[in-house]
Parts: C-alpha cells; structure tokens; sequence
C-alpha cells in the first residue's frame, strides 16, 4: 500500500543518518530493528489521516511529492504513537502489544527501551527538519509536535496516579477525571495532531474570511480552533466506544480480550457505572475492580450489566453523534486549499459512528 | 544565589501552566515533586557555563532581563540533564544520585518516573516557545536542542549496547568505542550545547569575517563548526578526566566511591589498559572486570597498575591540554558580541585542568 511503502523511505533515511553519524554496526542494527518493530504494524489510522485529509483539503488527487510530504508527517505521528507505546507498556507491565510482545519483553532488549522510545521521538524532528527546514509551517508543525507531546505526556500522569495498576481507590474516580485523561492522553495526539499537521501543509492560515456563500460576509474564522473543538469531543466519543467496547464486544470481533477490568482502568464504564450504582453494588465494584480473578471480573460485569450500562451507551453515543453531526455542520466552507472543509471532519465521524471493533 | 533564584521562577511557571490547562492537584504537585527533586541539586555547571559564555561574549554584565534569558536555556540545559539522569538511572538500575535515591526508586514513583522524565524534555519546548517565540534565534534554539538531544541518545545506545551491566565482553570495547560513546553521549550536551545556545541568544552568526586584527583579513569564520571543534575534545578530556578519577580518586576527595569497574563501565581506564596488557593480565581483566565482589574489583586496579595507567593519564592530559590550549589559540577574536572569544573556551579549560573531583 502506498502509505507503508512511504515508510520503507523514511525508515531507510533515518538508519542511514545513523551510519552517516559513524554508528557501530550493532548501533544502527538495533535502531532499525527498533524501528521496524516498533513503528509500522498498527492500524495506520492517526498517520493515514494525514494524507486523507490533506487530499480533502486540496479536494483532488495529490502529487507524488504532495503525498510524500503529508505521508512524512503521517508518519511522524506514527514515530510519537511508538514512543508513547513502548513506554506505555513498560509502565504498564503490558505483555504484548499487536499480537507481539511488547518490544522491552523482547530478548535482550529490557530497560533499553526507555532509551529506544526517546530516539523514536527524537527522529521525528530529524524529519521534520529535512524535509520542512525550507517550508513556512516548519515552525508549526514543531510547535504542535511539542504541545501535543506535552498535552499527551500530562494525560498519561493523570491515568497513571488515578489508576495505578496494583492499587484501586474507585473513589479517584469521576467522569470528568476519565474526560480529562481521555482527551490529554487520547484526543490531541490522535485527532487533532493529525488534522492540524494537514492543515499547516496546505498552508491553512491562524484566521480568515471564508471565501465562499453563505459564510463570506461572516466574522473570521480561527481554523485551528474550530478544528480542536470538533476533533477533541470526537477523540472523546473514540475512546468512550473503546471502551465500551473493551467491556462489551467479543474478543473474536475486537481481536482481543478486553482486560480493563482486571487492569483497573480508569474508563468510561466503570465511571458511568459508579454514577448509577446503589451502595451495595459500589460495594461490589470496591471489592472486586481491578483483581486478577475472571471471578473478581463477572461479579463487576454483572454490576455494568444491571446499572444498565448498554441502554447508558447507547444514549450517549447517539447524543455525541448528533451534537458533532451539528458542530460540523456550522463550520464555515471554502473552497480553497486553505480553508476548511466539513468533510475533514465528517469522513472521521462516519469512520467511527456505530463501529463495533 | 543568582542562577538559582532563576529556576524558582521557571519552576513556578511551570506548575503553573499545569494548573491552567486545568490538571488535577494530586498531578500539578507530583509535577512539582519531579521538577524539585531531579532538576536542581546537581552542579549546575551546564547551566551556568551558558550564562558566562553570553557575559565573555558580550565582554560586560547582564541586564536584570539579559540574564534571566541566558538562565532559561541554562536550566533548559538542566532539564535535559534531568531527563537523561532519571532514565539512565532506570536503565542503569542505579541506587542513588546526588546523594538521594533515584527518583524511580522513591515511594509510589517506580515506573512512573518514565513519564516524569518525558515531561522532564516537554518541559524544554514549553520554556523555549514561552521566552523566545519572538526572538530571531528561536528555530536555532529549537534545532539545536533537538539535534543535541539525539546525539545524546545515540551516545546512550551505544553504551547500553556495549557494556550491559550484567553482560561482561571486553571485546566489544575500545578506545575507539570509548571516544564515540564518550563524544555523543556526553560532549555534545554538555560542552557544546551551553556555549551554542550562549551564541544564538547573542546573535552570533553562522558565518563572518573577523572584525579585529589579525583575523580581519582572513577567509569567514564558521563560528558553531570552530565551537564544536574545540568544545567536543574538550568534553571527551573532561569524561577521560572522570573515568581517570572514578579508579583512583580517594573517595572523599571525590565525593563518592567509584564504581566503573564493578559497572562494567566502558571508561577510558579500562579502554587504555586493554590496548597495554599481556595476554595473562587480559585473561585477569576478562575474568573479573564488571564483577560485584572487592577481590576482583581489586585484581582489576593491581592490573591498571602494572600497566601504569597513571603515567598513561598523565601523559593523555599533559596532551590534551595542549593540543586545546593551540586550538584556542587558533580561534579568530572579534570585539563585538556576535563574535567568538578564546575566553570562551578557556574559561572551560582552566576550570578542568588537573581537577582532582
Ligand atoms: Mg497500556
Ligand atoms: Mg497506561
Ligand atoms: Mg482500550
Ligand atoms: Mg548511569
Ligand atoms: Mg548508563
Ligand atoms: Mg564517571
């Protein structure tokens, strides 16, 4: 596929600086194998939407060298995912990760990957400086990798002092606390970041008139601020379903087994749970959230199961669908390659109403 | 003192931009916690030498608001630092730093102190947009960090991978390996950093022609490629320096025990005595280097002796002093602030030269 062939360049041309810089052999080999291990076999969504809205921007087909630069930054964001998740799983104590072990699981490799997850970041620069030093959003584009990175890194302490694996205090826990990690561990990196990559590449400015009826004898827009407040509810709304999904949805449709049960994990269920529950069942939830045992799970589960949590999503997810489908529906249009299209936002939106994995 | 008042306001801004972005209070004072535990309390020597290479450049004192910028990029530096001290540790599976257990080591942090560290760098970008969106060496800074961050993670890798703790192969080392470990996972952060970043905020140029006699008449002067290459043998002296005091300090002079040897340190002691020894001393070395126990630690520094490694040191700095103290005096001088100054670099010299701790 086109987008992954981009990265066998990209891949080539990071290894290849490392042996310009003189690196032993055994250097360069394991930063490749990092690479290779680490970076490409996810789903592609957070760097493919680069391109595809790039394209929806321009509203046409993309040269040769228009689809490298948005696949450059695609994966860039690609790059910041691996280094949030190989050090998510040492923190975590994860086992495996896309049906491998976890890359500090891997033989010989252990505490090494702390440093192996700084240099997949650090490569991201590297590559926005060869192949952006030149372009006006340079600055940019560095800009927004720095504040989502920070925003990304301040949602990731919140979950983890909320919700340390091997100690549950359900009292930590809130809906608005669970909004709050969702939308800086989740929501700016994987759809806000993303669109506002594009939307620095086609040259979007800070603020404009629109250019097109009925919006053009309108008050300026601020692109940028428009876009976060549709794609950061939308992240929001992506990761309540994850969620919900992690608790409801069989492993042989999810293509896993959802485990935030026993993990403890601070998600949209058990909060949604803990604002409905009656005293004996928040009794149960204390007593049983975040155990090891399948029995310790089904007790919980059949708690979710009788607040009613099902009937719970649903409504919710109607509800979140109807007020995005609103939001959108008030951005202002342009035709140009610099302006805003709903489509940005609606392509994302249909990608994920009703998804069931 | 001064520099330090500096970082109580940097520090203040920090937490306080956690608060606004609405952060919990358990996770705005647990920011605060890392800040305060792994940021001061070392040296500061990396910080300071940015403040008094911009004073030599600019051959006067600072202004009130001069010295706070030329602070910030040196607590930046110390951020950095941190962030490298605190996963280094993990990695090393360190026991105390600066006299206190090491932050991963300290009640409820353990695996945490990943993040922190992440957070640690975040911190960097934050301060750089904050104090110098504005100013036109803004890129430079933002580059230099990046490509100097990098550097040192390549210099990390290289380490990591050739002298595990737990895996002792003396072929793997040389003094080769020494030099490139040495150069990137040291020099270039610690040398050529602070004096870099005092040159951009002076406005010193990527190239001139000297102002002043003898030089003025002379071809352009690359000012960062003469600062590099000065400053990166001098970090590389001033690491053999510490390998060389690490075996044979006396501990209260030095401050602490020296453990390179018991380390599996790839140190420049080591380096020298294998390109010195007889096939039965390296069969001495091959059996008890990077061992725990004081008997073999000790056969290990009877062999450095019989090689006479001090004699081999005295010799390495008598050279090194040299051969630095004629590049210097190479190093084209102009009057004004934008051009290079030898006291920029022997200041640094003059602080190392026959250090005993
Ligand atoms: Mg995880
Ligand atoms: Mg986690
Ligand atoms: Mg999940
Ligand atoms: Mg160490
Ligand atoms: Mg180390
Ligand atoms: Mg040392």
């Amino acid at each position: 596929q086109r987008f992954e062939g981009a990265w066998k360049v990209i891949r080539d041309e990071l290894v290849e600086h490392l042996a310009s810089e003189g690196m032993p052999s055994d250097a360069i080999e394991w930063f490749g194998k990092n690479l290779d291990y680490n970076v490409p076999g996810g789903k592609l969504n957070r760097g493919m939407s680069v391109v595809d809205s790039v394209e929806i921007l321009k509203a046409r087909e993309l040269t040769e060298e228009e689809y490298f630069q948005a696949a450059v930054l695609g994966w860039c964001i690609e790059l910041l995912q691996a280094y949030f998740l190989v050090s998510d799983d040492m923190m975590d104590g994860s086992i495996t990760r896309r049906d491998q072990p976890c890359w500090y699981r891997v033989q010989s490799v252990g505490n090494i990957a702390i440093n192996d997850s700084f240099m997949l970041e650090a490569a991201i620069y590297w590559l926005l400086k060869k192949h952006f030093r030149q372009s006006p959003c340079y600055v940019d584009l560095l800009e927004v990798f720095h504040e989502t990175t920070y925003q990304t890194e301040m949602g990731q302490l919140i979950d983890l002092i909320t919700a340390p694996e091997d100690h549950v205090d359900l009292s930590k826990f809130s809906l608005k606390k669970h909004r709050l990690i969702v939308v800086y561990k989740t929501a700016f990196y994987s759809f806000y970041l993303p669109v506002a990559c594009a939307m620095y590449l086609c040259g979007v400015p800070p603020s404009y008139i629109p250019s097109t009826e009925p919006f053009s004898s309108t008050k300026p827009v601020h692109p940028y601020d428009v876009a976060k407040a549709i794609l950061v509810p939308l992240g929001e709304y992506f990761q309540v379903q994850d969620d919900f999904l992690d608790y409801s949805a069989p492993p042989e449709v999810l293509g896993k087994i959802g485990t935030d049960i026993i993990d403890n994990k601070c998600s949209w269920v058990i909060n949604t749970a803990l604002s409905l529950v009656t005293p004996e069942q928040r009794k149960v939830l204390d007593e049983n959230y975040g155990k090891k045992g399948k029995e310790e799970e089904q007790r919980v589960k059949d708690v979710f199961k009788a607040v009613g949590i099902e009937q719970k999503y649903a409504e919710y997810e109607q509800n979140a669908y109807e007020t995005l489908t609103k939001l959108i529906s008030e951005v202002p249009e342009g035709t140009k390659e610099t302006e805003l299209k709903q489509e940005v936002f609606t392509s994302f939106l249909n990608k994920i109403y009703k998804r069931t994995k």
